[in-house]
């Protein structure tokens, strides 16, 4: 197989990305100079070298080599209120909630969503990690509340389950409040295109 | 102008639909029998004598003409809680709301949405009738609760916000809640995508 | 069953029509004034009177009843070209036809599409009358070329190659020119998308 | 900026590919192993030593750089009709064409197409290379027909004007066919929906 052939079938990897697209990337990148291509794969081989793991909330972040520095700028801001944690999937999650900059406290990435009838939820979210963290700063006594911040999707609600029932005999114990983020009309609604589900919601989380 | 253009033209002020669909009508009508002409032909004249708008919350019912009756069935129900008042936009949020069987209040429709800027409020909205309907529900001591339940939409925000204002005082004055719908994520949403608007909402709401 | 739920009943029998959208009709004519009701109404009652089927190209076209006319318009106007036929679908495609302003010709409306494997023809399309409407135009020795203008759908390329199937013989033997619309590339078009039917019919059809 | 921002820059320069989507190529590249890294980073630096323009139809082949041949495998092919030339205006449309198998003859990348009004078409097409291409294939005597297969966007049909502008003194003095793809009713079309100038070339090129 030639190199057109495996670049078109490595970017058909990419999320969202069908062969057809993929190979107008090949394309296109051959239209492009030499300089174009250098950079592009320099910044490829570089990005993991480049980007760490916060060993505190476990996103991706720039890392700093010359520091020994492995936990992320928002971990480490001393301005935020660490007595909330928001628990989210993924990394884009965690970006669209800190542009809107209306939350201040701390956040935890799963890392994906649970399946329903998964047998080993480890494999698939960082319950482990999620649980020691919970832990370690109820210990130092500055947990007030734990924000479960999953999607609606069929995944995001059996993830929700899955924590709630891991999190409530900690959070009851240690009087953290367990909370779930609002739910009911999002901007734009129609009452009357809306779905039982979330009109009930809208209903009880009246206000 | 024949018959055929003027039904397309009838049809084509129906909501939603253009004229190429409009002249699809008119040939469907053509391709039917005569008895299904009749039977829409006469549905149609008969229905403002067969349908009444109800005194108490202005929405649109079947009504009975031998007797007098002008109340809908939802407003003469003696089993529906008589302490709640959702105010909607249209009889279809109305049905939309039924639907679920989540809520056994009572009902008001508006008639329509508020224009900012609009300058006579009482020719789009039916105010001066809810502010009669409230004012009498209290008298008789019955009205603990106002939901104001328009839709997200621009015009539906307004509309809220003018409710809001012309409510608050009586509302205040007699410990009636003025109560919004919940707003926040709604069903299927992800994180990733929503605004910041819900976003905001969903964390303030957040239970 | 009452009259809001039987005319949406009715509604929601017209092509693309849902059970909600349906529903709107009902409620927008509810909120029109009795003479948009009553009009409507007539015009529905009076379409058929108001209407005939042309005797000899089956298209709808408004009829004087003061005249016994049963010819429409097109098929009695002197200025066409009596030597072309076109065979289409239905009375939207003859529209859209005479609305290009290109052919000059008259038209035959078959009132369908064959479905794949149907056994009588003749109760899906007006393959009898056409054959008889054929015979005649031939018989005053006046037709020189027909062409078939069904859809490239499943269905319509099926009833294309039935007609073919049943024109050939009279076509071949009275050297009338059985003739299919043009196939390649329609207006908009990009290359890299188009199917391989439509590729070779373009190269078959270059010029 | 960091690696992250910068990849997320590179990447949305891909086409179809906004900032959103880019972000979210470059989480995924995060979550794969060093392997996957390498080679596509790989890939991209090699792309343009692997692949070669062809220095007879200006597409990119894969080129073996052990040899010295800079013509592809279509060109050099032996069995195929040399009388033919297709001109089409990108690599994915000779992919396309190529995809249905019914085209023998050869290709011609134009590498663009024309905005209208452009003032120099050199910078946008190859029409330098077109003509020398066109006239050394004429000089050997072996070039019946030529094809313009450009798409029918705008700028597409303002290519072919100027092609058809720039060929045909010498397609009239050498006897050279020069022809456009056929334009018609495409597959799945129905008669109803199309525009005015598809009737007109699917009746004029009807067959």
């Amino acid at each position: 197989m030639n190199t057109i052939h495996k670049l078109t079938e490595y970017f058909s990897k990419l999320p969202g990305i069908g062969p057809r697209q993929s190979k107008r990337f090949v394309y296109f990148l051959l239209s492009r100079d030499n300089v174009f291509l250098e950079e592009l794969s320099k910044l490829i081989i570089s990005l993991k070298k480049d980007v760490s793991i916060c060993r505190s909330c476990f996103r991706y972040f720039p890392s700093n080599h010359n520091t020994s520095t492995k936990i992320c700028d928002v971990c480490s801001n001393k301005n935020r209120d660490n007595s909330v944690l928001m628990i989210v999937e993924k990394d884009s999650d965690f970006e669209n909630v800190e542009k809107t900059n209306t939350y201040n406290g701390f956040y935890f990435i799963l890392g994906g969503t649970l399946p329903i009838l998964e047998r080993d939820p480890n494999k698939k979210i960082r319950i482990i990690e999620l649980m020691k963290k919970v832990e370690s700063n109820r210990k130092e006594n500055k947990l007030a509340e734990i924000i479960i911040a999953t999607g609606l999707s069929t995944e995001g609600e059996n993830t929700k389950d899955y924590l709630v029932s891991k999190l409530k005999p900690i959070s009851e114990k240690n009087k953290i409040k367990l909370s779930l983020l609002g739910r009911g009309l999002s901007t734009g609604t129609e009452l009357e295109y809306i779905d039982t589900e979330t009109i009930k919601n809208a209903l009880q989380n009246r206000h």
